[in-house]
């Protein structure tokens, strides 16, 4: 399995175009993904302008098959206009 | 729910004794804290040195209980020794 945390600054005043985007990427891995475990987007309590994709994947495959995908191409990078800073994304394995 | 990343930049040739330690803090925390629905270790593919804690918690009731814990004060700060830079801790909350 693979866990991702895709960690985003987003510009004050543009939350909520980064969420409207962001959601529809949610909800598109949702219906079409396989392989997708987890799929979600939070939102720092403490910093709303900090928003994170936190994704569990089966495998590599699924994941590189996420990327391909149509709706991940289109509208991931619909979000850089939005970010104050390049986001930071980890790639992690439990530790057992 | 809370969701918490707890990103650590640990110190090359300390990333074993830092784990040690953070499985013995993943390992008590499983077995006592109530209110506890995830808490795990996850170690980045691509950097070996970045560890972060992953969790979730139904409310900040349980989260406040956990870190009052014993386990938690006495194994937590032992980590700081290994770090190459403070930890970056994110409280979130899930975009629905």
């Amino acid at each position: 399995m693979i866990t991702i945390v895709a960690k985003q600054t987003v510009k004050q005043g543009k939350i909520d175009s980064f969420i409207a985007i962001a959601k529809k990427l949610v909800e598109k891995t949702h219906q079409s993904d396989v392989g997708c475990i987890s799929y979600d987007l939070f939102q720092d309590s403490q910093n709303s302008g900090v928003l994170s994709f936190i994704e569990e994947w089966e495998n590599q495959e699924a994941l590189d098959k996420h990327m391909a995908s149509r709706h991940f191409r289109e509208l991931f990078p619909q979000l850089d206009e939005f970010l104050e800073k390049p986001g930071e994304i980890n790639l992690y394995q439990k530790v057992e």
